[in-house]
């Protein structure tokens, strides 16, 4: 058991009166257990109580080896582990439980009536889970630096043989030298006018001299998320490409030196968009500035216009300004940033000036 | 809509004393309106009513362009949308729910009473999911011939230069070129020893001259699943790797021959399972013999010793035994098996004589 979060945890459901709850979820349990259960149709659940001893319930087709410091209570494929689960919930109490639960779990626990209430126990995790430890931080430091360094090799392949999949494909086996576990999401490599599309998945698309090619990539390290976007040129790019670049890049680090604690995460969305909209280019920034990042691609937390939650020192997230113009030009450009406790510092390395290959 | 499955669906939802329900997984939906929806944290539900039409809620930013024959109620990302689903919800009568639907959703629509009592309801779907329909069939058969073709192209592949990785990221392009989707399933390419752990994920292991390979590959088209698994040898087998190859190819066969109509799922685990035990090899074979496939690559139903269900028509599962002789060899031989009016049809049609390349 990660000791002093757990700890953390209990403190914080006896602040908002909530005495027990259950955690389900992959991410949840890594970031409580430091173990990673690949989460499945078979139930898993940490039950933590500000009472007693915390306890995990799991399959006995999940092989821990390791003594993870809590209380294990195995089932078989033809026991219910949800009645074993039940018998130490304090059936007086309200129950909170993991936000991604499988609804059938929950329906035979409360056939079960165990639980005098049941809550939406994520909220707790989830904000906790957006303050790195050391640790953490560490772990997002090196899977940033291992995207950075993809990031320039992807560059040297760059040209008019690979399909965007293609592209694709090298960077899985780029990650996987340099010991990542894979991709943190499908990455996204658009050429031309596809980078318009902010959500555009490699497809076949060959790419054309004077065209940009917006990278959009990450990697898992450790259990814990990179994430970063560059605009390149293969080739002399057009006179609008050019504008629109240095729009965004602009915006970009403005965003980046809005981060500083205390701050709210739509000081930063505003810090980044208003020098779009000032530029004339607002309505094709159509996307939130950024998202929390951690064990999870989308941590709890967003960089938009709605979010007045401060920033505090430990915060990593995204900051990705964009401009699409359909059907012609898409530029992105993101870093993750670290809130510490002066201010801010830039997880990633690799230049934004405009590069032409 | 696939409106011969809805009607079929309500009438199941009628003999069952259930008025309503809510479907809410990609694979439940696209079977009932033929749309994929990639269900991730927006909510998207279909309502199905014995009273009432259906009706669909879905977030505004999923792209609907066809016309899907059901009413279907936008939300943007700034509304409650289990309170639109709500205000058509009975909540006088009980409630359907589908089984892996977040536990936060449901949690919200009984904060708000919509439902006198909660219930799984996906045991009605994944029923009628069991029998494909003859387009189901024929999708399903189309996946098997991809599955056959780059089956015996991965063989001309074999040597020993490509890591098992490696061989995997070639099977993705061989689906590729053949139209699928991509993996049905993570590639299990195992050699020599790695064939031993059933689950064996795919490494750096590189092949040796005598050793086994156990194939395990499945493709998405149209999103229906195929998976197959071929045991080949690279250079001449020990005789004990032949003896325990023939003793699984006869087992295949066995379990195989033992689909039909009427019979149980438990009958054709037995038939396979009985070979291998009276071989000497029973406590190798280590997993149930197989299971059932469609939309999902584990559909509703296990060719087990503990499965009764009859046998019906239209049931389309997988007759996968093996035998696992840890540290030394392992083979696993399986095909997919549709269940016709009088017998079994096997979709792969790969030899299963024994292979030395």
């Amino acid at each position: 058991m990660k000791v002093d979060r757990v700890k953390k945890i209990l403190r914080d459901m006896e602040a908002e009166g909530l005495e027990q709850m259950i955690v389900t979820s992959s991410a949840a349990i890594f970031y409580l257990t430091g173990k990673w259960f690949e989460v499945g149709e078979r139930m898993i659940a940490l039950y933590l109580s500000t009472k007693n001893e915390p306890k995990l319930v799991v399959n006995e087709l999940f092989p821990i080896v390791e003594d993870l410091g809590v209380e294990i209570l195995w089932y078989k494929d033809t026991e219910d582990p949800i009645l074993i689960l039940s018998k130490f919930i304090d059936k007086e109490k309200s129950l909170g439980i993991d936000k991604n639960w499988q609804a059938h779990f929950l329906i035979r626990l409360m056939e079960l009536g165990a639980g005098k209430a049941f809550v939406n126990g994520s909220p707790i995790i989830d904000k906790a889970r957006a303050i790195k430890d050391s640790e953490e931080i560490e772990l997002m430091k090196k899977a940033s630096e291992i995207n950075d360094r993809a990031m320039k090799e992807i560059w040297r392949s760059i040209g008019e043989v690979k399909t965007e999949k293609e592209m694709g494909a090298l960077l899985g086996e780029l990650y996987d030298k340099e010991g990542a576990e894979g991709y943190s999401f499908a990455p996204i490599i658009a050429y031309g006018a596809n980078g318009a599309d902010p959500h555009h998945e490699p497809d076949k698309s060959l790419l054309k001299k004077g065209e940009g090619v917006v990278i959009d990539i990450g990697c898992l390290y450790n259990h814990y998320c990179s994430d970063m976007t560059r605009t390149v040129f293969y080739g002399e790019p057009s006179s609008k490409a050019i504008e629109v670049y240095n729009i965004v890049k602009e915006a970009n680090l403005k965003g980046e030196e809005a981060v500083k604690p205390g701050r709210r995460f739509c000081d930063v969305d505003n810090a980044a968009r208003k020098h779009i909209e000032k530029a004339g280019y607002g309505k094709y920034f159509t996307h939130r500035t950024g998202h929390s990042i951690g064990i999870e691609v989308h941590d709890y937390g967003n960089v938009s216009a709605v979010n007045e939650d401060k920033l505090e020192s430990g915060m990593i997230f995204s900051v990705e300004p964009g401009i699409y113009l359909s059907g012609d030009v898409g530029v992105r450009i993101e870093d993750l940033v670290l809130v510490t406790e002066s201010g801010v510092e830039v997880l990633n390395k690799v230049t934004k000036e405009i590069v032409v290959l």
